[in-house]
This record gives structure tokens, C-alpha cells and sequence, in this order.
């Protein structure tokens, strides 16, 4: 197979507003036959840059009315398009800008780029199967100061990590679903929904927070608190690297630190990782 | 002269409500002897180990009112501690931490993190000699799609640059400056004036913008603004490391391209800089 | 499931001289049972904590013979030990630290870091399962300046790409192949004999080179050589991610640009891949 | 003042023979007047584009004969044409390409990456002033694993570091250095020496090596060295970024740990550096 990645930026404007997305495509084919592998035969290829140039016409003809519409655009243009391509995959991604605020007054025309998770979907067909559509958030990082902790695991000669029952839960989140039969999806709006989701489950109620008894309970809460309030989402898969912080021991230079100075262990980092579906539990 | 980086967590509670700073220092300090390299005599040389416990008690003992109030309290410590140090300077930088909202409720103890700008600053003294306070803002990506031009350049046989008067302007700007002499600064409030500045200069009125005749014009934009509203700075730094767009070419894919689709240029990767003070000027 | 990464260093010491290896190993564990994810029951976790003191003590029992051996010790550790373990993946990548040499004459404890291609390996088991080992090279970095063109492949009304009999074929090379049944194999000898199949059927005859089609047909003479040559690879996958360089036109600076002066191309950024067995034929 | 980057391959052939230089250049201009930045006057600015192209036609007609005679052609072609110019300043690195052997056979046309050092050179000229030359390699990775200690260093309430007389001394080295009046030196030749003297005196005679008393001194011993062998330097600057390794504490897994196993510590990350000249030192 082949892939490649494509940048670029489409503006659009009503009356004197400016809209703009900037947005890495991703595209991932693979042909009928694998003759240029073997023969070195070109004649089915369908090269990097024809490819390129294909993604940047849909742009300017369609837009990018959302990011997974215009994934489908991409799929269905090279399936409809090339008779030889057995297997198409789109992955678009967005740079995050954000329209500029002035004391309250949006901007018309300025933007300040605004990396608090990045959203990404995918879309992909094979011939004469269904198009599935993806959609997620990365990069997504996330701290509880306290109502965490992990204890009751397992112990032999090997253990030498100290239960905890109040410590800080920290990591970069990165979450995938899947929608099922696509029909007419307001892409942004869910994709907003399932990130006020994943930060209620993340962080508990406001005024108290809720209790983690591991990164594991909290990647399990998040699945399920978005498979009950979204009912497009088929299938939610979430990992969650954390970052651990020790509470810094100052006994020998004569100090009590109540967990108020920490430093981050960056060595073993973790990382768990769930995949969550509507009927069937598999875990990977 | 040694210089080392300590990374860690400063936590602190107010009734139920938590409040988290992560900040990354760097000291660096310079002896009054090189002994330690000529003669291979480390007597006076101040082990990194020694220098992280410092800051992680300061931090500890005094928290962190302030990125400048805690680069300030190291330098004294260093100061006032060690007759050997001829020279301490203090970089901190902040991870930008926000506190998490549900519903416009804030959460007592959970939080996201916002990159839109990343807040350092530095202090640094000699034996003798005044302490200077500098504080700044890196990391900071904006954008504007209309309202930028670039015309009336020296041409010569090497020019093919051709003349725009509407194009993008895109760029991650760095800017740090000095405060004269350090009284009871509201360090914070000021930092986030600044910020504001910078946004207003970059992006002008919200309804219709400013005209931007080349990057360098911008850059003075917001220093004269800087200087004009905030009467603590005295000298102002500022940095723009562009990424140029250009318009795609689609005449032979049969299509004309109105400033619709763009792709980001990677080389030649341009940057323009200057610092402007007070009463003097000087462009380096 | 979860995962984890733990970097470290292993000594040893022949009379006087001295050995070292740094690798990273990243050991990847799923549990016959969900609980800790459904009910936040710990009681079958095996904490971060304890694969990182398991993975030192196994490097210090039993040193890194090499890295194949210590990933599968890592993996039957687990398996033994550890009667809730459903499954285990061990990858463990190596720093590629070299001996230094002096006027030729070898330095019995002082090395050099020369990353030109880094070498990992991967163990996995399941349950009840055999044992499975992959070894790989990455980024490893070549060139070829000529020999190389792309001719005859698809074309339609999206193609601007010309046909190209001279070009620069140059890319970051991946490549990873499986051992059937593991008896004592000499892994850091068939390693090095690998790299050298894939210099050479990259590169061709030193005298002459040899023509390259197509990234893809070079993707498949490293394959098809390996396959050749080292009877012990049974599975080979090869991925070559292309840098694309383009002949600068200076006619309108008055001067023939004899494809002496090239320029990157960062987007579009291309990839291009394959996996080949022995009998059977499988493109992903 | 601008500045950019220009990153390219130059070719050339000697009979069937291929030469590769890949170079980012980076070029930074001061003009007489910033009135550009005060008043939007573009007219004496050379934009980005004219820069690149001047880089690329002088790299077409003069070849890269060296890093530095490049880079002293650029400084010159800037300032005998451009009367406007102040300052120049001309960056050049390269890219590690070396040539492939197989079997002890160089290849004609075919090249690895291998980035064990990175060399660079800068040339830069105030107009009326000088033309300085300067040198260096970055990004050279180094380790002894015995014959390092740091002992006799300054005590206070603060320190908690043990003194130690086998530690690893591992770290990342930056060196730059000053040419006098450059007349025809033999700039490949001179760097080539400068390395080995680098790697040299760190490592010490190859059958014993030689005890360094800490980071500081093994710094100075490679800038005497460097200072007694090549003449033609005037100051030499050597950074080096420490990376920390600690005996990993077996006891409570019960295991004597005897320098075998070791876990690098990332923060505090140190760094020290050093200027020495000929005559006179200075310390920064």
C-alpha cells in the first residue's frame, strides 16, 4: 500500500467573516494488484502527488463542510473514481485554531491556534463493503489534584509501589469511536458532546469530584458515560498515558512535604488502554 | 558556569478548593573562580542535586505567588547563601494549567491544559549588581487571512517574489520584557495585559482589522502598544517566526483558486525580531 | 491492557574492558479478566511499578545476551509467574552506542552514540500459545542520486506529476521480519547480515547501482533479498517513507539547473509498504 | 533584523563518481535603517525569497567546496551587493551523508545517514569589519562508563548528593570554535582533526583512560587539547548537556546492584560550559 500526508488551509468567508480550517490529510490506498511490488510495473499507480492534487480540488470544491464529511468525500471520490483501488483509508486531522476574542467581540478575520485536544477522524471502504466512520480527540491532557488513588493490587517479591489513596491522576487522553450507519450526522456537535463527556467522566462533579480507584475505573467511567449519552457512538476506544508525580521526600533536609511538592517520574511511564463496544465487552 | 533544569508540582488548598502551578526552572550560576576547571577543585562548586533541593524547598517554604516572585526568591537565596556565586540567573516556565469548567461551574480540583501561549520569565543578578526582572510569552501561534500585504520590496535579478496585497499572515511569536525597578509589581495582572495587547496589535479592530504591510510592521505594532499601555515595561522584545501560505496553482487542474486553498510553505522558513525600549532605540 | 516504558543501562566487565547496552522495553500485558476496568477491582493489577523492578532484575540475573534473548526472558517471566497474564508483548529497542576507537585500536570503556539505523526486537505469547519473536531496524536514513525514475504509472485529469527516468530516490527505512520456531539462533549475527541485504539490494553493484522503477520495487528487492539469504526470516515487512526532491527551476534567474541543486519536498509526504512470507503472498 | 532557513542537496560528479552535500542554511541580515519596522517602508527590505534564491544560485555556480567557504561566499555576496546590508551572518550545517561500502567497496552513487556529530560553521561580517569564521559540531553523544567521579564538592543543609568516585559520565557535547585570519586553510581537514582531539580527551588513552574529576574538567581538558594541536583556532566554546545515571538500590529486592544496573535521571537535566581563548580566559 501506499499513504501520504497532505497540509493545507481553506478559507471561506460569508459576507465579511472569515472561516478557516487547516487541516494534515492523510490518505492510505491499497490496489486490486500488487504487479508494481513484484513487476515493477507502474501502470495501476497512482502517484503521491495525483493524490495531492485530488484531495486539494474536493477542498476547494466542496469545503470542508466537517472534518468526516469531507473524509467521506475523499473515500467515496476514489472508490468512484479508480476501479483499482481495493482499499481506501482517510485520516484528516485539524490544526485548532480558534476565532480571536476582543473584550467579548469576535474577530472576523484572526485566529490563535488553541492545542487542548485535537480532533481527528477516519474514514475507510473497502470495495464493495460498508464506509465506516471515525471520529476522536487526542492529545487531550488532563490533572485531578486529589480523589485517586490505587490500592489492593496485586503483591509478591517484585512489589515495592505503596498503596495510595490520594494521589494525583495526570495524563494525556486519546480517544477513537465509531459511528454506525452514517446518515445525516451533525459531526460537530457530537464530536463536542463526547468531549464535555470525557472531561465530566474524567473529572467527577464540580464541587466534589468522584473517587478513582485507577486509571483503569477512569478510562471505564469515560467509555461509559459516553455509550450512555450519545447513541451514535457504536464503539469507544480510549488510552490513557499517565504521568506520575511523587510526592518529593524532604525529611532529610528537614521538612514535611503534605503532598504540596511533587515531581514528575518519568520512567516507567504507563499507559492503559480499553476498547469499549455497545453489546460485547473485548478488551485488546 | 552549570546550568540544570528541575521540572515539579506546587500544590496548595484554600478551604476544599485546589490550586496547582507546574513549572520548569532553570538556575544557572557562575563562580567567582574557574578553579573547578582549570585545577580539576570542585570546593566551591555547588552540586545540580544541591541546586534541585534549593528550589524544591523554596518552593515548599514560599510557594509560588507569582513565576516572578519565585525566580525572584531564588536568586536572593542564591545570593545571600553562597559567597562563590558571582552570577545567578533563574529561567521558570509554566505548564498552562487551566481549571476545569462544567457548565460554567469551576471544579474545585480538576484541570485542563490550555497551550494558547506559554508564560516563562527570568531574573538574574550579578554580585553588586541590580536584579532584573523579565518576563514573556513564547509559543504564542496566530493568524490573520486577510488584511496583510507585502509591497514595495527591493527587486533586484534575484527577486521573484511577486507583489501581495492580501495575503495570510501566520506566525508564532516569542516576546519578552524587562520591568524597571521591581516594587509590589501585580505581576500576574500585568502579564495578562500584555497578552492582551499583543492580540489587539496582531489583530486590530474585531470588525475590520488593521492593514499589516509587512511582518515587521507587526512586530512594531505591538511593541508601540505594549510600551504605550503599559507603563511598567521599559524594554520590549518581540520575535515572529512566519509560515508563508501560498495560493494553490489549479489552472491546469482547470480551476481558478480565489484564496480558497493554501498550502503552508516549510522553506525558506522566515523569522523577523527587534526590541525596542524606552527613550532609545536599538534593533539587533 | 496496559502498557509501560523503562530505559536503563546494563554494565559488564571482561577483565578490564567493558561492555554496555541501553535499551528502552516497553512490556505490554493483557489479564484473563476485565475486573479492574468493570468494577475498579485492583486485586489482579500487576502495578507499572513491578514490571519496572521485574525488568531491572531480570537485566541484572541474567544480563542482555542479546536483545532478542532478553525480551523473550521478559515475556517467559511473565508467563510463568503470573497465572492472571492472558497475554504478553515485549519490544525492547536499543541505543546505539559503539565502541570508540583511537587510531584503530579499540577504548575499553569509552563509546559514541551512532544512530544509523536502530535495532529492536519484539516477543509475544499468549497464553497457551508459542512464542513469537520479530527483530527490526529503524530510521535508518539512504540515498541513492541516480538510478532511480518512476514511468508509466496511472494517469488522468488530476495527474501534474511528469515522468522522471533520473531522480533522487532517498527515504527513512523500517523494516521488521519474524523467526519461525526460535531454536539457538545467533540473533546479533543474522541481524548485521540483514542490514547488509538491505544496504545492498538498496543500493545495487557499487560499481553501476542498480535501476529503481519505483519505491515500490526497491521495497520488494530488500524483501525478496533477505528472503534469499537469511533462511531463519520467515515474515518480512518493509517500510519506506520517501523524501521527494525536486530539481530547482532557475531559468528565470537565467541559469540550467543540471540536477545540481534540489529542493525537499515536505508535503506531499509519501509512504509506501509491504509484507512478504515465504509462500504465500500478503500486501496490508 | 530577518532571518530564515534554506535546506538543500547539492550534487556533483566526477566522472560516474556522485558527491552529496545536504545543507540547511540559515541566513540572518541587519540593515542601516529599521524603517521597515518604524514606518512600513519596505523599500531597502530583501525579502525571504531573494535570499533563498541568492543561497541556491551561488550553491549552482560555486559548488559547496566546504561549509565554510560556503558560508564566507554568501557573507560576501551580501555585502558587495547589498549597501543597505549593516550585517550579515551566515549559518550552515550539514547533513551527515556518508558514503555506502560494501564489502570495503564504495559506492558510486548511494549514501547512509549517520549522525554521530553534526557539523556546522558560521560566517559573519559587520560592514567595515572583519570576516569571522567559526566552526563546530553539535549533537555528539559521548559516554565513559568508569573512570569519572565527583568528589570535595561544596556542603551545605542543602546537599544530599554522596560523593562518588566511579560514576558514568555521559553527555551530549556542543562545540564551537573562532578561526583567525582565514586565509587558505583546509577547512575538512581541520575539522576532522578538531574531532579526534574532542573524542580524544574525553576518553583518554585507549588501554586505561583517564580520571576525570568532573564534567567541568573533562570540558577544559578537551579546549587545552583542542588549543596545543590546531593552531589555527583562536577561542574555543565547549557545552556539555549531562545525562545522569543512577545505581539502581536492589537491596529491597535483595540483590547487590555493583554498578551493573543503572536508570538515567532526567531532571535535574545539568549542563556546563566554557570559553577559552589563547591568551586571555574568559568564563560565561
Amino acid at each position: 500500500y501506499g499513504k501520504n500526508t497532505i497540509k493545507f488551509l481553506r478559507l471561506h468567508k460569508e459576507g465579511k467573516k472569515h472561516f478557516v480550517k487547516e487541516v494534515e490529510v492523510c490518505a492510505h490506498l491499497r490496489l486490486t494488484s500488487p504487479q508494481e511490488y513484484l513487476e515493477g510495473n507502474n501502470s495501476l499507480v497512482i502517484p503521491t502527488d495525483t493524490i495531492k492534487n485530488i484531495v486539494l480540488v474536493l477542498a476547494k470544491k466542496n469545503g470542508i463542510p466537517s472534518l468526516e464529511q469531507f473524509a467521506i468525500d475523499i473515500c467515496n471520490h476514489f472508490m468512484t473514481t479508480f476501479c483499482q483501488v481495493a482499499y481506501v483509508k482517510t485520516y484528516v486531522q485539524e490544526v485548532p485554531w480558534q476565532r480571536l476574542h476582543e473584550d467579548g467581540v469576535p474577530h472576523i478575520h484572526s485566529f490563535i491556534c488553541v492545542p487542548d485536544g485535537i480532533r481527528f477522524c477516519e474514514a475507510e471502504q473497502c470495495r464493495n463493503g460498508p464506509l465506516i466512520v471515525f471520529a476522536g480527540i487526542k492529545d487531550l491532557k488532563l490533572m485531578k489534584t486529589t480523589q485517586s488513588g490505587f490500592e489492593g493490587f496485586y503483591k509478591n517479591e517484585h512489589t515495592t509501589l505503596p498503596e495510595r489513596h490520594d494521589r494525583i491522576l495526570c495524563g494525556e487522553l486519546f480517544c477513537k469511536w465509531s459511528y454506525g450507519e452514517c446518515k445525516d450526522f451533525d459531526f460537530d456537535c457530537i464530536w463536542k458532546k463526547i468531549r464535555e463527556c470525557i472531561l465530566e467522566a474524567f473529572a467527577g462533579p464540580p464541587d466534589c469530584g468522584e473517587y478513582s480507584p485507577s486509571y483503569q475505573k477512569t478510562v471505564n467511567c469515560i467509555q461509559m458515560l459516553v455509550l450512555s449519552r450519545v447513541s451514535q457512538v457504536q464503539v469507544i476506544e480510549v488510552v490513557l498515558n499517565n504521568t506520575f508525580y511523587n510526592v518529593v521526600d524532604m525529611k532529610n533536609l528537614g521538612l514535611t512535604n503534605d503532598k504540596e511538592v511533587l515531581v514528575p517520574v518519568e520512567a516507567p511511564y504507563g499507559s492503559c488502554a480499553c476498547t469499549l463496544g455497545r453489546k460485547k465487552f473485548f478488551e485488546a
